[in-house]
């Protein structure tokens, strides 16, 4: 019996992750901890005996969910409450109900911040570079799209990588 | 209609992930760019198209397979084919089924090396450095247990780094 770290993400389309990748590798130092991804529901420690009862869980809602198309168009900030930059996900139902089914019941419900879905492309800069990187970058637009058919359940390694534990398709 | 690059791998327990990375992180350059593996089928292209009918294949072949043990006992070296020093995972007719069926049928059958089943710590090293390595690393021994239920499909983005397209679990 052993805690682990766990957490929940949907990895976007490879051209998506490309283009948030050019920007990471340059402004992100958790760049190669983890592929691009929107985070459904932060780091939660659960023990290893447990993990398969929340993935069962998992696994219906998933199968209750149909496919759904994400839009990003847009570069926004979190500051200064953080100084993140992130690719802005255009507001949609579909990933709010998932944040929120995934805090629910045998879920553990603490959540930080409030859900913004986002791909995190710049963090843990100084005020300074991240003023610099932020304000080269709000002017830029994106027409980016994917549709949206699975998430992933995902644990945390000591040096901080996260390896992917199980996928969830939708409808399945 | 795009190629991506495929792999399928099998991700042990975090246990082995760590003791893995903790050399990896001095000895392999590809280290941040794909959780410690066993591959059982080296990069191949596909086009997206074509993706989700080997997917269903691959969920044929989990369904057919119960969860199996492997063993490590010893690190070993490809030398003089390569200088990719590993983690030799004990044999095992499991792992060199799924490597088989992964080669047959509607699966591009190609395989550069005959199947070695292994987690590589350490590799595109100089010969010197090479022998300095797997000269100190050759005399450990490791009493490392995992139960295998799973394979991992994942595609590799434009910078090397490696993202998880689905998981097949086996008996499902």
């Amino acid at each position: 019996m052993k805690n682990l770290k766990y957490g929940i993400a949907i990895f976007p389309s490879k051209e998506i992750q490309d283009v948030a990748n050019s920007y990471r590798k340059r402004y992100d130092p958790n760049y190669k901890n983890i592929p691009p991804h929107i985070t459904l529901k932060e780091r939660f420690k659960v023990n290893t005996d447990e993990i398969d009862q929340l993935a069962k869980e998992l696994n219906k809602i998933a199968a209750d969910m149909e496919p759904f198309e994400i839009e990003i168009h847009k570069v926004s900030s979190f500051s200064p409450v953080t100084n993140t930059v992130y690719l802005k996900v255009a507001p949609n139902e579909s990933l709010t109900y998932l944040n929120e089914k995934m805090h629910q019941g045998i879920f553990p419900s603490e959540q930080q911040y409030a859900f913004v879905p986002h791909i995190t492309i710049s963090q843990d800069l100084s005020e300074d570079e991240h003023s610099d990187v932020y304000g080269s970058m709000k002017m830029l637009t994106f027409d980016l799209k994917d549709t949206v058919d699975r998430f992933q359940l995902l644990y945390q390694l000591e040096d901080g990588t996260w390896t992917v534990y199980e996928t969830f398709k939708f409808g399945q």
